[in-house]
């Protein structure tokens, strides 16, 4: 049994942690670590990881926010425990010190926790250089009316992945509008809003007399779930490097 | 038996209509019209429709260009034929002299000969008032590389007939790009252009939980001749007056 | 205000009405009714409606289980109040008692609560007749993998009404497998399972160079919510009668 | 220039490689065979291969009948030319012929023509295994009403492909009807017909809270002759062998 610390245990993912880690029988939470307090979760919840020093865990799972990382990276090094950092919004200074940490502990992170995204991720790397030639690249991601920034962090991650792979000049071209012809080396981005979708990409390959489509849709929040407490099973016992989401999926 | 002159038919269209109509066993070409010289195409071809004093002929089918408009409406008049006109791009001059032959014979016209984009047009004007209250609305449509108009005017068609069936205020949206959140009375048009594509369309109602979608995908020109010499055989010995795929639609 | 007293109200829907009422400002629950107890639902819960019997009441709400439909009837006629019934599973007798129910209280009852379904399901009376000659008709429904029966009872609530709409005959074909060629009488009906899909269901009308695709996801199971308490609104102060989503949507 | 002949150039796909070899500037065909004549195509049509040789030319490209076979491995061989084969339905007796001619010449010969659909096989054996135990696999394809077997070919390849990618036992479930619920051991093959589709196969692994979609659609029969012309330009001067798509893609 893999044995975590979830630190955030009481924010909107932390909620969604602790409902699905019942689909992991090897893991179990054995606190939580939260600046609110709350004692029904099922597990005892403490305002510091400092307070934690005598739980005996295998691996920190972290979905706070950034001002909680120089403490957590702390407790995990004199421990020597594996952190799984799903926070987003670090600031170079908090990268590099992620990065300095990696040399002594085992630490995991990435963009986006969906193992899907990051499996079309993947072939992207592996396809593009060989499609680009005869076929136009055009990315379409759909959110809810909520979301302030288009196109989505994710399309942006999946064009630049394209881009790389890519030995020719490309031109992102976010929307459309009026008498253009299309450039060949133009990668479309089309970012729809509306209700409450949750979240799709797709990437269209579009050639002469076919389309190839590639398509990842995230149903609820839950699927990031999965794929945090994936990291932590796969974290158990690591050795110290930094990890992401390509380490799970080319294992 | 339905008698059709086809005017402009070494044209592309032209050529779909003359393969096409094999499979309408109620209609017959007996005559076409053309610039162009072609003796191989199963029935007499003229350089003007004058030529044809002599044919005993049903309707005249038009997929030319608006040159043409003059002697095409005197034939008809002096006839007394149908006439369904299938070019683009009139003048003003040209379209009200269309209106004022439809007060002496029948014509038929319309923005887009395909009978699916039409019975998705009119659903739309019956549903937009009901749903745009509680659900945001998006269009994509999704051509060629070689389309040189963005949005296509097939979406431009389907954007007014919702921001007309609405009673608040819209803005069509073309694209986006940067921090914005989505303005209720957005309607989002998404230009996709790559390979072959020959034309798709997609209105989509995004609500709290659930997405309506009507989707029409063209598949290849032939769904234009279908379109057309379903207008022929409906303008079969019709009154004078002005006709659209709607009647077609709606009989 | 309108006041709704929720039977069924700690039941898994129950719950999720309870959630969505606060995007609804002119509704509020002000009892629930349920076999079982919890006092943090932050209105009154009764094992029986008959212990309702001061509470002021303007509409009830039933998410509960048939055994339940006697005694809410026999209060809302005590009462003369309006009854949403959104319970399934109703035997012919029930289902007869609640016809009788209607010539003296307001009763609304519909086979799928979701405005979307009941919207697509209203356009397919509209145009299968015209289609049916020139196009075949598909069925496509997604579901998760903890579904039982297979077409879902929505998929055949489409294809019956394709079926009612059209003159001549038809037949529902659920799978293809082997060699046979498609006969046009048929109405494919295609069941995917799959993961955690809440509900997708898809009407194909496949023509000669043209598809017109209908299309209803569901996101989450807030959408029966959002239809069951519009269904509230709109019975406030109703005739008696036997009112459904088609009520609603042609209002 | 790689000097192409074309075997059933008269044919509908002989037609569709005359119409596209424009696109390939470093192609074109020296000659054709066929039992029919016709003297429009632009080359010398003759009614045997036999008779070509005083023809000089550097690849065959074969789309007629299995009864050809001999005859063109019998020229290529005396001739030292490579063969690429897009022909179906040969017996197991000239699966063996072909075969044995591939240790004296280079020959091409895939179950699809097509390059999007090769490309997704490929990526099907890369993930298959990796997403087996989390995601359950269905696969939807669409065709015109004309095709007589259902599942398509490419389905059952695609599906094949899959299984073999995976350790533990499969099922094809082709299409549900009934009580019954999912075993995650199935793989749905769903056969959907219609109108004049061309060819779409989709592939869905769906997870919990999350859809990964790979869908391929051929939009005209281009699409094939593009994969057979970039197959006799990947064989100009390559060594005796046996060669498929997959060299074309993994070079």
């Amino acid at each position: 049994m893999v044995k975590i610390i979830l630190s955030g245990c009481l924010g909107k993912m932390g909620r969604v942690i602790s409902n699905s880690i019942a689909n992991f029988p090897s893991l179990s939470i054995v606190a939580g670590i939260d600046r609110n307090d709350d004692t029904s979760v099922g597990y005892p919840v403490y305002s510091d990881i400092k307070k934690c020093s005598n739980i005996e865990a295998d691996v920190v799972l972290d979905f706070s926010r950034p001002e909680t990382l120089s403490s957590l990276l702390q407790y995990c090094k004199e421990k020597t425990l594996p952190i799984v950092l799903c926070t987003t919004g670090y600031s170079e200074k908090e990268l590099y010190e992620i990065e300095k940490a990696s040399k002594e502990i085992p630490v995991f992170r990435s963009a986006n926790m969906s193992i899907g995204i990051n499996l079309i991720n993947n072939i992207l790397k592996d396809i593009s250089a060989m499609l680009y030639e005869n076929y136009d690249i055009e990315i379409i991601e759909k959110h809810h009316n909520q979301k302030v920034d288009s196109p989505s962090g994710t399309a942006l991650l999946l064009a630049n992945t394209i881009k790389n792979a890519i030995p020719s000049e490309t031109e992102f071209k976010k929307g459309r509008d009026g008498i253009c012809k299309r450039d060949h080396k133009e990668i479309g981005i089309h970012a729809i809003r509306g209700g409450s979708i949750v979240g799709e990409h797709e990437v269209i390959f579009a050639g002469q007399g076919e389309l190839i489509e590639l398509k990842h849709s995230a149903l609820s929040r839950e699927v990031f779930a999965v794929g945090a407490l994936k990291a932590c099973e796969f974290m158990y016992q690591k050795e110290k490097g930094m990890y992401s989401m390509d380490n799970i999926i080319k294992k």
